[in-house]
């Protein structure tokens, strides 16, 4: 709808009864009304005033945080408007039955979304499961092993090897090359790997969230009946990926693709029906398989929230056009930190630095605190590195606006300027 | 805020810009304008006019599934109010990080807000996850039990029998009472139970939503050292619970309490620190209580629902009035169809009937179809009973209004009229 901004527009309440409590609930006003509305224009006397002017993105943050991650604000804006009422269902997807035709039909579109976007072939199941990565660091094992497989892990920052330290549990895994001694700055050289050419899989973390390391290429397991195996929670739907290439591709959705509370698993249908004996139910990706996602109760309002993602994602353009988005967004960043003649520093190996999480340290390191505080100020948020590592770290995920990178660059300038 | 049905309220959206696309958007406008404005008071002419009239009360269907299940009706219209920006936060809580102080609080007052409900002591961790009652069933007898440990299960419907077959992978269980041959329609006198003496605990759950059988008393385990474990999923927080009768409660969420997504668990500290070593770490209690659910990223969203919803009951007058509410609303539901002369039965000895979940039948089961097609009609849904037991089932919820159960006993009555 157009607008002017000098022209105010005014949304009519019809209904007072809405702002009355309900006879089950003990809070008798709702805080703030709201109407929720199709497009319209009306005239209103310009003598109306407001006791607080509306929500306006000036009032939003530019919120850097790793995860759970700022979201679309169309998406948000949408989930807003549907919230208290579904396109009409006369109830909220949280309280929508899982079997029922509305969320059926939401969940559907979701999977069909996403695999749109990946490209994602009928030879993968996709699941829509709880519980993050972190349990899918079992349910990989569980599901693809027998106790005594030997797999092998590399292992380029803190979750990768948290995804080994899993696997001991269910089989025989090996660390092949680990990044610690340089605190995972790098990437190996593929042709350096010293796989084992009986291990069951090669697991690697595609994105290390606290490091900033990407992998730009995947290596080939030596093994032809070996797998690939994926943890890309944090670069997932960030850019197309060939699908084909995996045996297994798992995420938690909050960082690109929705709210926490939801894990993705892309695998391939022939692993199916294998998982040993002592893996709990929910852990099994056959019976999640079996019953599109639907064997108990699923992450209902999360995976509406992953859909809506994916909707926007699709709007976009597809993955080719965000990944677009996502280089040129990095880039403005690391140029400024290889612009300061060292006055910014990014630990890592130019070849791999990730085009989502960016961590960085300060020359002079006593200066951190105050930049952190400084930049919030300037509503800019979260943007100290994590306990682990120190320094800052700026995750910049698809929902970033690229004005949210502009705005940290010329905070970064003046900041130098004021301190270098 | 006053407000008279007379006279049209309006709100004042200052700022166009909110209705404008955002740089990484590929939606370019908002589907529905939106206002979020603080109560105020303003004279519009009443030359106004909407295109659509905002969402009322009238708009809400009265949902009678079993969960996800209907949420209060004022908890949706503040969620709806905060989605945006929650509290001035500048962020969606779905976007915040979960190490936030924001988040932090909200989870910290839905525990302290659940301990107030129930009166949990500190003997007890509250413990905030994710999978589902299915996980738990997996993961009680791996964080109490050693493999070769005998356990007692009382089989009263579905749920308990899977809850069983789940164990049979970690522990030696055992059911000592099963309700199958009656249809799950009974609950066994506590002095004829059978117990193993030796047994590590034993296993009920409390409230089976299929068959709408509900423990309204609960035995004492005969070895003193045994535990008393409680699936509560379905009446957790419908009435008061004396706690400390047990050692682990396990509820999910999307019942009484918030949106699928969450599970709650309610565990004596003693007990962990117990876990088999194929435990799962996203299964072990020590873990998660050790970082208050902040092991890895919880379901931020669900928890920060139920917490509201946690407000809602403690405003009612807690839950001792959640209970009143609860019997009143089953009594005339379970009256109506007593008093019918049979067209409509109930399945369940009457001492043991569900105040959450009402199964019944039609004596002319052929009708059974219409009556669910009918009741839709008038705004009342998900009235058909589990596919596997058929008939019709009426789950009514905290948050179930008293006017749902009259409108649905109303129906009845015209149905009988109609077909009797």
């Amino acid at each position: 709808m157009a607008t002017s901004a000098n022209t105010p527009n005014t949304l009519l309440l019809k209904n007072p009864s809405i702002f009355k409590t309900t006879s089950n609930s003990g809070i008798h006003t709702f805080p703030i009304p709201r109407a929720t509305v199709k497009p319209f224009s009306i005239k209103c006397s310009s003598s109306a005033t407001a006791v607080a002017p509306p929500t306006t993105t000036q009032d939003r943050l530019f919120n850097f945080a790793a995860g759970p991650a700022t979201l679309p604000e169309s998406v948000l804006r949408k989930a807003e408007s549907e919230l208290y009422n579904w396109r009409g269902a006369g109830m909220s997807v949280m309280e929508m039955s899982h079997r029922g035709k509305e969320f059926l039909s939401i969940i559907q579109k979701a999977e069909s979304d996403l695999r749109k976007l990946l490209n994602i072939s009928d030879d993968y199941a996709v699941l829509f499961l709880q519980g993050g990565a972190t349990t899918q660091f079992a349910s990989v094992p569980l599901n693809i092993c027998k106790p005594e497989d030997p797999v092998d892990y590399i292992v380029t920052g803190s979750w990768g090897d948290k995804a080994y330290k899993e696997a001991t549990k269910y089989c025989k895994p090996k660390v092949i090359w680990s990044g610690k001694s340089e605190k995972y700055t790098g990437i190996p050289s593929f042709d350096d790997l010293e796989q084992n050419p009986d291990a069951r899989y090669l697991h690697i973390c595609a994105n290390e969230t606290i490091h900033g390391v990407e992998f730009k290429d995947y290596p080939t397991p030596k093994n032809k009946d070996a797998l690939l195996i994926a943890d890309m929670s944090s670069n997932f739907c960030s850019k197309p990926v060939d699908v084909s290439k995996f045996g297994i591709i798992y995420a938690g959705a909050q960082k690109n693709v929705g709210p926490s509370g939801v894990t993705i698993v892309i695998v391939r249908k022939d692993l199916l029906g294998n998982a040993q004996e002592i893996t709990p139910v929910m852990l099994d990706y056959k019976i999640h398989a079996d019953n599109n996602s639907l064997y108990n109760t699923p992450p209902c309002y999360g995976i509406y929230m992953c859909g809506l993602v994916f909707e926007d994602l699709l709007a976009q353009g597809g993955l080719v056009e965000v990944e677009k988005n996502n280089m040129k967004k990095a880039q403005i960043l690391y140029d400024a930190i290889d612009g300061s003649n060292g006055f910014y520093r990014s630990p890592v190996e130019k070849s791999v630095r990730s085009l989502m999480n960016v961590p960085f340290t300060l020359e002079k390191s006593e200066l951190e605190g105050e930049f952190v505080k400084e930049a919030a100020k300037e509503g800019m948020v979260q943007l100290k590195g994590h306990r682990s590592v120190g320094g800052m770290r700026a995750s910049i995920y698809n929902a970033m606006p690229l004005a949210g990178v502009e705005k940290l660059v010329a905070f970064m300038k003046e900041f130098q300027a004021k301190h270098g």
